[in-house]
């Protein structure tokens, strides 16, 4: 091959290299790639015109479009959902077909692909699917801006609601950053530190009682000037103002024991709406995420009852938020699950197919019955497409890569995610050259120190803090960062710019 | 109770049982149940301006977007179908909640939802869902126009292609009508004598070799004027006019020994490219329907290669219909299947789904390993939502019952269904009262003699031709048909209105 023919060659491999992973990457970016080139999708221009002020997305945590067709025929009523159809999504992560939850919100919430049990960094650069386009990727473990994090800094109140306890994957992902989902120290401390306005969940064990590094999460809210509640009833006081509510130590109860076990507890329509009360007090706008998070558990344990009334509570979840939407008229509401869990069909081997009653799908599920109609192919995920639902102005239609949610609210927001993590995430070797140490004396504490201009500044990891010389806390835009497997394992710490700008003026 | 309250309550009962299969038998009438009510979907109005002059459905029977899925990562390389995602289809049947392919095909034919196996008749009232609203569905047994039929009214060019044989129940349900899937003897003389333009299929044998009835349709279609041809380059020999194109006994090859086993077969690509390309010479525009048919068939036997390639062939027919209607304009593409068969996920019980690679997925099937990463919850149907693809002017958008897409074709080329069973099937009875009966001498071949004013006229059943004391032959717009079981198993017999004028002039 002469030189030209091999430039073409490597171009023509490297173009037929360039499917799936790679182009989800570049969501957002310039790029003419058919798999996600913009003939796939289009937006419902009938309310164009209209500036998308708000933002809420809504996640059904792991099912498929069959948990919204057993609800129907389960509740004897059409649901919330069903007016709301408007696509698929594709959920692969960077390393596998099958996505795990902390990579599937990894996507939608920065827009990247990423690696099993990454929140918001980069991928492990050496596990990537084949098919991955690596030059579109981030680089590996460095931290990325989330929607929720670009919504904050265009001065946009958020908001954080989810079944589960709330360092868990989904939720975690919007407002921390490491490459691992199951370090709920450091993530909820992230979480408490990034001022997120609203946050309603379980997990209040993680703020003090459970943690392995003395810190009480609790205090530190209060400091701030947050609302505490863990009960249905103090969330209702609420009025306006920034509020943490705990309701529960660890998760949250299913939907289907939830009044009998935990009556003090609200439900997920309760939390969402008192969320958007709140929220929808910022004259700014807000972004506010919502997760049916046991959905997904339910699919793992083949529970269809479980699954069923998580999915039906999540419905009127959604009614409410698509309520304030119809009365705002400034406000998207997006709604699809990160993977389908369970493979749950209904009908299964055995199933006299051509003659299945109402009475024969329904009664055996309200009996608690394990001799039921229901098929699963899993306890685990599966890698098939998942449903999108949307309502509101610009809604989108068609398929979706998971990474192309994340930059569809970017855009309705009016910012470039990648622009956000340049303001917050500054690599501090590249800030201040030498001038640096982790000081990990306590070592389930580290701290930042670094030392300019014979000025010595201190920056607890995980943390919105910074002091220079001792004096008076500075509230930086975002949290430091470290990712110690970053360059090569050698480790890298990451500050927001204006803790740049702080110290450099 | 008094009177009132009795109406109101009975009002109330009635109310409450309306939902489901009530609303979507109505589809196309006034209601405004919330189930299909309006809210539940829309169109894409950005060419509403457009007039629709042609529509094409297209059924991949069988299947769900987990076949897309699976077939983007086999093929390396995205679908046509990816930049078409518009929607899910709810899919069950008059008395399952699990649909079987004539039912379903029925409900998007006619707009109706019918019983197991029934083409394009009305139910069985007496095995109706009890969530069934029984005043909204047809009368038992009676035949109802499809959409094919309606398009013909229209002075449309109508076609068939499938790659089963053709009396197979998605192709049979748009061109015949019979209580009984099986039928394939009345099944496939009614499709002859529906004179539907262009027909593409396998199943030559049902046309003369394996008949109980003496008939021999090839003649009949030769007489009629058809060009009857067999294989791919017979097939492409045809540049105008009237075909039918049977290219194998019984069904046609499944995909994936397509070429090694029958290369003299075309493919679905091929058969649907030259259906257009004949169809599209009527100036009154046309309607086709496409079924990539065997899907199913590969989905009952969970075989995953078989699905795959039979749905990608499928995928590049509908390339070429996408091809034909972006460069015309006036053509609208409505692609979805007619149920799910096999439960078929991405990953099942045992997958290591965090780390799935994309050779872990392909290579297996690629080398026909039965040891794949494939998942499956029966052999036969599930009853979840199936997905909506479409193209073109005003596309449908949303959660659409299976009856509604028959409605909204109907509304796209301006008619109304049931007007067109009122033209179509006049029960004899009710035109000629006491004046008729069925001559059962050849009971294979019955026969309708009507004697009015003197006149004798002879009908066959499944034809549409009539004559009058022995004269010439006079062509109907439709065909006659036995419905035996119609009136309580008293039978009726229906014959078009110009049957009747013809007669009563």
């Amino acid at each position: 091959m002469d030189k030209r023919t091999k430039i073409l060659f490597v171009f023509i491999v490297v173009g037929l290299m360039v499917f799936g992973s790679a182009a989800s990457a570049m969501a957002g970016k310039d790029t003419d790639n058919k798999w996600n080139g913009n003939d796939h999708k289009n937006t419902d221009n009938s309310n164009s015109n209209r500036e998308i002020k708000n933002v809420i997305v809504m996640v059904p945590d792991g099912c498929s479009q069959s948990v919204q067709t057993l609800a129907r025929w389960y509740s004897g009523d059409e649901l919330q959902l069903d007016s709301m159809v408007s696509g698929m999504v594709s959920t692969y992560m960077a390393d596998s077909i099958i996505t795990d939850s902390a990579s599937a919100a990894t996507a939608f919430a920065t827009g990247y692909k990423t690696s099993n049990g990454f929140l918001s960094v980069g991928p492990n650069s050496a596990t990537l699917l084949n098919t991955v386009d690596e030059s579109a990727m981030a680089e590996d473990y460095v931290p990325l801006a989330t929607v929720l994090e670009g919504a904050k800094l265009e001065g946009k109140a958020t908001g954080l609601v989810a079944t589960s306890e709330i360092p868990h994957a989904t939720p975690a992902a919007f407002a921390s950053h490491t490459d691992s989902r199951k370090s709920y120290d450091d993530i909820i401390e992230q979480m408490v530190y990034e001022d997120v306005d609203v946050v309603f969940a379980g997990g209040e064990d993680f703020l003090y009682e459970a943690r392995g590094d003395g810190e009480n999460l609790i205090e530190v809210l209060e400091e701030k000037g947050y609302q505490f509640v863990v009960t249905e009833d103090e969330m209702m006081e609420v009025g306006s103002g920034k509020v943490w509510g705990m309701f529960a130590d660890k998760a949250m109860s299913p939907e289907n024991i939830r009044e009998e076990s935990t009556p003090e507890q609200p439900t997920i329509e309760e939390m969402t709406t008192k969320a958007i009360e709140l929220l929808s007090q910022d004259k700014d706008g807000f972004f506010l995420m919502v997760e049916g998070s046991q959905v997904d558990w339910a699919g793992h344990a083949n529970d269809p009852v479980y699954m069923v009334t998580d999915f039906l509570a999540f419905d009127e979840a959604v009614e409410a938020a698509v309520e304030f939407a119809e009365e705002d008229g400034h406000t998207l509401v997006i709604v699809f699950p990160d993977h389908n869990t369970g493979g749950m069909t209904i009908g299964k081997r055995g199933t006299s197919y051509t003659d299945l009653t109402v009475e024969e799908l329904v009664d055996p599920l309200m009996n608690g019955e394990s001799d039921n109609e229901i098929g699963w192919t899993t306890g685990g995920h599966t890698g098939d497409d998942v449903p999108l639902w949307s309502y509101g102005p610009n809604r989108p239609i068609g398929l979706f890569d998971n990474t192309e949610l994340a930059t569809y609210v970017a855009d309705a927001f009016g910012f470039v995610l990648d622009d956000v993590s340049v303001e917050l995430f500054v690599d501090v070797e590249k800030a201040f050259p030498g001038m640096w140490e982790l000081d990990t004396t306590d070592t389930k504490n580290p701290v930042l120190i670094i030392t300019y201009n014979n000025k010595v500044a201190e920056l607890p990891v995980n943390k919105n803090v910074m002091n220079i010389d001792g004096g008076a806390e500075i509230y930086l835009n975002g949290v430091v960062v470290y990712a110690p497997k970053a360059d090569n394992g050698n480790g890298k710490v990451f500050i927001p710019q204006d803790a740049v700008d702080a110290l450099k003026i």
